[in-house]
């Protein structure tokens, strides 16, 4: 099958995404090898990547000149902390890892944002090369250079901006994702697709059964999709300070405020995505920008990917406010929002009242009409 | 008297460097409170600049809008470690410091390097203000953007790269500061000057009745003489990535060395960068490239200010040899250093023989001759 290559373009800092089958199994290695610059270094991943994944990986080494140290970390979001980056300092320390080493990030969003995070502050940044292994890692958060960890206050309250060398998406890791996984990076999906507009919505429409299926050919075209508009808004806008890259939150700000006042419903980053999209469009017809027509077909493009999900009657809606007011996107007390004029017309709404917020909300809790 | 006002040019990341006496009494304030741009910061500063300082320092502040919260840690290179980071981190965040406030860094290379490393990775890099209270700091450390803390096994291991707003060297700090602490930062002076060439060397050896009686307005030209070159150098190579700013690193492989091998003499920072300096004159008489008439004015420079110092007789040769070749300086196993053809003609050198080492190092170890 076709490999798919797109260029982040960052100046003297651009550097490839490449999308395919088959990329960590040998094939087609003559296109990535060459971004490993130095001839040692680690990589950094969870025990479940590992069991599935680490010994094809670490294959790709053998017989090369390359010293490649595996250094597995326990899997879970409880493990981003600094306990953890710091045991990683300092078996990146005795793995002999120099300046002109390299961190190899294989696995999800953790495993991303950990290992980025050390690589970017270990002995003041070594080449980074992220090979994300879940759906929602291959195409948000591997690219674009955002990394952390989190406090016992908040998630991600520490962490950087880090560009890798080389992002390699390859969608064979999909087949042994789990259910839940994959519909989280299906969240993210949905996102770019009414972000981008009706070429993408259209896409996911008529390939709604190949997808699901985890159909390789259709899922890197889909990748591919989504990583071209990451690559473009990160072009834009790397350090988030010109209000551009903050259009990829749409849906996250309730997204992020229902994972933090729900953690005992045990709802997953998906479903939390969904419910943001669902309530970021009806907050659209709220402040009478988005058309119920528009609104429809969004509902329905949820309904297909089985996404289209109440939010839960028990979360309180002035809860839900205190914590959005809390969010770090919060600039000077504002709470700014991303709502969409159409699909593929999203943009970074400054004068939401908390009154259409609660309306909003409430028609998010009861259910969905199609 | 006069306030220096230098750029150090880095595109969109440029920042003023702002030097004079009377800066943080509230003299001339205009010059440079524009340049906090947020309104609630903190002043990350240690107990002996707190005590010394930091009343008229907040002082600034009164009666205008912003909040500043001042957060004093302990005084002490082994307080730039891990433990003291997070406790800034969580008093951070209880401060309610948002991604639009700042971080001051008040005090000298220790605070400056801590201070910078909190505010680059406080919710992924937040405004950063320095205000350097040593001579070190003020002619080096301030400016560049390097910070970090260590680990048990190294010193700066952890760091980054991280551009301050500005910075506001006000040579009034240095009155209280202890003779050993000048000397540190003397030793940085001298290395510019070598690196500098004649003029510098010249306005040194005309004026060193009047730096060691810290002569405020010959301070702060001294001052501007350095940091000028400084920015030059930072501007040429942000990343230390050209081997155009490792040319700073002049007389420092082997202070590094010292310091790390003869922690048990409780040798100072300025005295290994001084014998750092004639370890480098000395090498490079040996390589052939300085001759011995600006061997004798550099060893002259150093006796005018005091530094003329040999090396411990009990510092052994071997041992040097091995900690240098683990410096983190050291790229795929080549010992690089600096090396002086004539004062003012500095360059990396790469075919330095451990021969050649020991031999420069047995007449630093000899009593000095001028």
């Amino acid at each position: 099958m076709t490999v798919h290559k797109l260029t982040v373009p960052l100046g003297a800092k651009s550097y490839p995404v490449i999308i395919g089958s088959g990329l960590t199994s040998g094939e087609k290695s003559e296109t990535y090898l060459p971004h490993f610059k130095g001839l040692r270094g680690v990589v950094i991943t969870n025990e479940t990547v590992a069991d599935l994944h680490l010994d094809r990986f670490l294959n790709l080494f053998a017989g090369t000149e390359y010293e490649v140290v595996p250094l597995i970390v326990a899997d879970g979001e409880q493990y981003k902390n600094q306990e953890t980056l710091f045991s990683l300092y300092q078996q990146m320390f005795d793995a002999g890892l120099q300046r002109d080493g390299f961190v190899c990030a294989f696995g999800g969003g953790v495993i991303g944002d950990l290992a980025g995070f050390a690589a970017a502050t270990y002995m003041r940044g070594i080449d980074l090369i992220q090979v994300p292994t879940t759906l929602l890692a291959q195409v948000d958060s591997a690219i674009g250079g955002k990394n952390g960890i989190n406090l016992p206050v908040g998630k991600n309250l520490i962490g950087s901006f880090y560009q890798p060398r080389v992002v390699l998406a390859d969608v064979d890791f999909l087949e042994t994702l789990p259910d839940d996984e994959f519909f989280s990076g299906m969240g993210e999906v949905l996102k770019y697709a009414l972000i981008a507009g009706d070429d993408f919505v259209s896409f996911l429409e008529m390939n709604d059964q190949q997808i699901l299926a985890k159909n390789p050919k259709i899922l890197a075209g889909m990748l591919h999709l989504c990583c071209r508009i990451k690559a473009d808004f990160v072009a834009r806008d790397e350090l988030e300070q010109l209000g551009v890259r903050a259009i990829l939150n749409l849906g996250h700000t309730l997204g992020h405020a229902l994972e933090k006042t729900s953690a005992y419903v045990g709802l997953k980053h998906g479903a939390a995505v969904a419910m943001g999209l669902v309530f970021a469009a009806h907050l659209s017809v709220e402040a009478g920008v988005l058309s119920t027509d528009d609104l429809k077909r969004i509902l329905n493009l949820l309904h297909l990917f089985k996404m289209d999900l109440s939010v839960p009657a028990e979360i309180q809606g002035e809860k839900l406010l205190e914590v959005m007011a809390r969010d770090k996107k919060t600039t000077a007390g504002v709470l700014k929002m991303v709502l969409l004029r159409n699909i593929g017309q999203p943009y970074l709404s400054g004068d939401i009242t908390p009154d259409q917020i609660l309306a909003a909300l409430k028609k998010c809790q009861q259910p969905l009409e199609l």
